[in-house]
């Protein structure tokens, strides 16, 4: 037995991921379906939407596209009149062929080609994130009088999946940058932060916000006075380890705002994508072989599932998220090392990190991963080892 | 200055990677394209076959369809009768699709469904891969009387690209699997290895050609006698790393195989893949932006090209491959780090490692990242942040 897996994380409670009614709804689902596959739930989608919007009346909902943009989902998000935060040209043709209206699009991306701007412009985007004074000028020159926001350097501390520092810029270069926006008659309308993505210290926030608020005073001084704030996401989703509740997040993170921005009136706004819709999907897949690298009895067996890593599960590079998985398989329980079949000896799961499952699994088991919604679908590669797409259902 | 880097590495001589007749046809094939996008030279993937067929006329060549699976490539190299080497039933279908035939196939991938078993013995496939009990029993019920052929594994040292313990198995195992196939009707037939991806220490070759023998003198003592020997491949690209010519490499490797196997007289084969097409790629990109992220004058830039790590370049994970990068314009040149403009902050190709490039580099400006053939087009994903996948046109 290999001591490095916390025992407790790795055998997991199904209901705390679906309960009885959405489980029978799947079993019967995927009855005649061959694995692997993906199956998104569309009205837990739309639920827990309403019930960000009821938590979060404060502020409006950007929903951050990039986290998956299945089309069945983002039609629902149109509906209920979302807001959305867009990465790229393409993902702003596809919201709009679904019917978004330019005035709800917010293009955050700060690494634009010129080009790209100007497409957005001419399709009446009005709001483009920036951190830097090359990304400025181009906006200045194909996007004239729009609305700029300015994205902060937050540190990188307690996040789950801990990111670079690829995005943002200092305080000093942000308020050069305004002034900057100012002579070029664009209008310096906000401040945006990124508390890094799964971060499960709600300092963080206290942290961003001082940053967003010395900016903002710095600002006042030079006679501009930012409108509006972005607090960004990157709230956690429950994966193996426990999370607190929305509501619990929220509460104090509005406390930290009237905390640091006490009287001043902002427009407050926030970007969810993984923690919106993390729950409402579950990749169902079949084990393809179980075996042992000797003939040593006491050697842990390698399982490989019938997905692959850098299309489906990218995020479990470095093992960074933990994804729940499950089987209905019952047996004395042992450590694993999980892996894929394609020819890519980098493509396995958790090697390190040794989930327990019971030790009369075979081919042909049935295996249940989710919290799966987020980051899956669309790093879908096309055609290693020429193995197809993930294929996605919703129901 | 940030020190940790080799000046003399970082900086490419274009005509290391590309001569001056194809450089002038790739520049006049690509004045009316819009980056970001890869060419292929049919030319050159023609001409490295037939130099490597040459250099090496006691092993049959399985070219691994898994490095780069396009089509225009994969026709010529069925001309030129090739054999192949394939990792997936959907590989199966598109070389058969290519009027290969199913007697010059080998199924390597020793992970698979019974059903995708059955599914290449019902095209003629005859030869299978395999390293565990769970597996040859499929192969015997499915694809009764086929020659089978046991992986072994080999120590990863001195690789580029060190890869892991997913497939192979202990002599022990693999011995007992070979008596095992002999009891289920099976042909026990050859003997497989891989030294991993990128090995520049040719000693990796005698340490698995004795592993080879050793598992073989076993056999023969009950009464086994394989009968070929796959050498796989794994032998070094040129990427900013200089590498031996190919010659020199075979010639020390035929030299290990007759100190180890003398008189015993085995069919020979290799699996190349990468080092067989490594140079006929070539990717052009635009860069997006260069930018600060604070006001001091002597920080690092950020230089942000127009493709991105998940589907192009996915060998960057971990800086493990260093790609050639030339860009034709000149100036004094300093460290940058070089990343792409999606929205996944891990989505950065060199950080640790500092290229340098020219100071006055700016959007725009036309970089070309050489040796990009083999692991970019297959890993393209389908649609992160809705980017396109990669655009690829053989010339």
């Amino acid at each position: 037995m290999n001591d490095d897996f916390s025992s407790d994380a790795s055998i997991i409670d199904r209901k705390n991921y679906i309960n009885d009614a959405d489980w029978s709804k799947l079993q019967e689902f995927i009855q005649d379906k061959n694995p692997p596959f993906l199956v998104l739930s569309r009205e837990k989608a739309i639920s827990n939407y309403k019930l960000l919007e009821s938590l979060s009346n404060w502020a409006k909902i950007y929903y951050a596209v990039k986290a998956c943009p299945n089309e069945e989902i983002l039609k629902e998000f149109i509906a209920l009149w979302s807001y959305f935060d867009i990465a790229s040209i393409y993902e702003l043709d596809r919201v709009l062929s679904l019917w978004a209206t330019s005035d709800r699009l917010s293009y955050w991306n700060t690494i634009k080609k010129e080009k790209d701007i100007k497409y957005a412009y001419d399709k009446w985007v009005r709001m483009f994130a920036t951190d830097s004074f090359e990304d400025l000028e181009k906006i200045a020159r194909v996007a004239p009088k729009t609305k700029v926001y300015f994205r902060l350097l937050t540190p990188a501390f307690w996040a789950d999946r801990p990111l670079s520092r690829k995005f943002g810029c200092e305080i000093p270069l942000a308020y050069e940058l305004a002034l900057k926006a100012k002579e070029l008659w664009l209008i310096p309308y906000w401040i945006s932060f990124h508390v890094w993505s799964q971060q499960n210290d709600l300092y963080a926030w206290d942290v961003a916000l001082s940053k967003a608020k010395e900016l903002f005073d710095q600002l006042k001084e030079s006679w501009i006075t930012l409108q509006m704030l972005n607090l960004w996401w990157g709230l956690p989703s429950h994966y193996i380890k426990k999370t607190e509740t929305i509501s619990n997040y929220l509460d104090t993170i509005k406390w930290f705002i009237e905390c640091h921005f006490k009287d001043e009136k902002m427009d407050l706004i926030m970007e969810p994508g993984r923690s919106l819709v993390w729950d409402i999907g579950v990749i169902v897949s079949e084990i393809s072989l179980v075996s042992k690298k000797s003939t040593q009895e006491d050697e842990i067996r390698w399982v490989y599932l019938d997905l692959w890593k850098f299309s489906w599960l990218i995020e479990t590079l470095d093992e960074s998220i933990k994804y729940p998985i499950y089987t209905e398989v019952t047996g004395e329980l042992s450590p694993v090392i999980l892996a894929w079949p394609t020819c890519d000896s980098a493509d396995i799961l958790y090697e390190n990190y040794k989930y327990l499952l019971p030790e009369n699994l075979k081919s042909w088991d049935l295996v249940y991963i989710f919290s799966t919604w987020a980051y899956t679908q669309s790093y879908s590669a096309i055609e290693f080892n020429w193995f197809p797409p993930l294929k996605i259902f919703v129901i």
